[in-house]
């Protein structure tokens, strides 16, 4: 279990955690076993709850609760229909950190504050880094173009978007988007900021709730197998597949959004990742899949991380850089 | 005027240079006046040919001859028609580099190197990197998604390509795209670079032969200012403006490549960049373009960036990082 260490990282200082690296709470793959064997490594585990009913959001924070007695946080993605049911079980069950995507953070940032909860707003652009300022979050996450699932339709990529980011707020910045080690999380944190989200890496992990052929896929992935695409809809970045190829064609043909959304259907994503359809399902990865060769137990891979930047020589930038 | 300096970063001792900063040989930006002013302040500074027709080039290299003792280089895109001629200049006119990108590396590698010639080729993913190794050149260029001009289908980013092309090759690799400053810089050579590659940045300099309007229009670029566009013919980012919409609106009505290439007519690209027509020429820009506020001297640029780089620490993590 690892403690509170002082240091200069503001990321660290504010979630009360040992290493300022974080698992991204993606849907389908981001449950309790997930977000507390990160939380136990020292680093912020995260339950996605974009995936979760509330009854099921209830169990698995109950249990994250259970499994850790570091600091875990729940990703709650504004535009679910569910949003008032999630926000009243994490104020209601004591849920310390809250990291919001995907809608306004002016609408929860000031009730979930009021309860002495963290609150950090997930953006892809300066622009909406200002705004979440505004709106008193406590951090954001600036994700880049190579994240995998949703994310902006400006593209600008983690090497743009970070430096961008962190010139135009005070408030902490968590690198997203491509990021997998310790070097490319030195790099984040050379272009300023202070932590860094980790989402495919985590979904080829043990305790990752994706469906073992979805972390098969992930492994198999090369250079150029996913692809940012549904840009007249939902724009997000997926593994090449049987589904990916028929939305390539029906964008082709001018297909409309309509008929756009009827392709991708309902329930295309748990297909996919949880259920294992590797073909017909939607496969939300990063480009950094290409890299990834494991499936390793969630702890081993923040103390692998841990020891590759330390191994580097981060720490020797300076006290920000110490963990 | 600087002198070799021996370390073991593996591009400044390929090319003989102070510095591991390479000025991209961009289009009707990159002439005489900014590659030796570029070189002269320690870096390798390019002549773009991709711009020149062979008498032009001739000129160009004399005059740079002249205007430093240090070396420079000349890029050449493999598929422009006076390839030929292009390359009989560059032997005969004892250029010392030659980058070559558009093209296979296979073309032209033995041939330059039978004269004593460094070559390096421009890629955009591990399998063509390794391509070139296996054709003989000396280093490669990897360049991401965020680049400015022309750049590759898969759209893998710096963040993501560099550390595959590092792992995936012996030779060295010089980052290019989204790389503006000293951190930028140092946040490539952590994830596996020896050197950086900037374009943009140097479009905004005095000696980039850029038309006025052009660099005024880069300073003006905000995030989201670029795409990278034309698919469908030659994958090209641009900046927006009145060709741009134009393109947009003919790839959303289903135009074909051919409808596509008339729209982009001839010497669209002299017309933005060096004659200054904003709205109706082809601006070619990366996305950092966003975070550049002035047109400063290319020397100025490149003792900032390593004042920068020194800075922040670079050279504590290691030989490869001394500079």
């Amino acid at each position: 279990m690892a403690a509170q260490k002082n240091n200069s990282n503001r990321i660290s200082n504010l979630f009360g955690i040992k290493y300022p690296i974080i698992q991204g709470g993606m849907v389908w793959c981001a449950g309790w076993e997930l977000a507390s064997a990160v939380s136990n490594a020292g680093g912020l585990g995260i339950i996605g709850a974009g995936s979760m009913y509330p009854d099921v959001l209830k169990d698995q924070i109950i249990k994250c609760h259970a499994a850790t007695s570091n600091p875990f946080a729940v990703n709650v993605p504004l535009l679910y229909p569910s949003v008032e049911e999630h926000m009243e079980m994490i104020v209601s069950l004591k849920v310390p950190i809250v990291f919001t995507s995907a809608g306004s953070p002016k609408t929860w940032t000031s009730h979930l504050k009021s309860h002495g909860i963290k609150v950090v707003h997930v953006v892809s652009s300066s622009a909406f880094a200002i705004k979440s300022e505004l709106a008193g979050v406590d951090a954001v996450v600036a994700e880049g173009f190579e994240a995998g699932g949703h994310n902006g339709r400006e593209e600008t990529t983690t090497m743009c978007l970070i430096p961008a980011v962190s010139q135009a707020c005070q408030i902490p910045v968590i690198a997203a988007g491509g990021l997998h080690d310790g070097k490319s999380i030195l790099a984040a944190m050379v272009l300023g900021a202070e932590g860094a989200q980790l989402g495919s890496r985590f979904v080829a992990s043990e305790e990752s709730s994706a469906h073992r052929a979805f972390k098969d896929a992930v492994l198999s992935a090369q250079e150029g197998s996913t692809t940012f695409t549904l840009k007249a809809l939902t724009p997000v970045r997926m593994l090449h597949n049987a589904l990916f190829k028929e939305i390539v064609q029906a964008q082709q043909s001018g297909a409309s959004p309509e008929q756009l959304q009827e392709i991708m259907g309902r329930g295309k994503a748990k297909k996919g990742m949880f259920e294992g359809d590797i073909e017909n399902g939607e496969l939300e990865i990063g480009q950094i899949a290409s890299l990834l060769k494991s499936v390793r137990p969630a702890g081993e891979i923040v103390s692998e991380i841990v020891n590759d930047y330390r191994e580097i020589g981060g720490a020797k930038l300076g006290q920000r850089f110490e963990f």
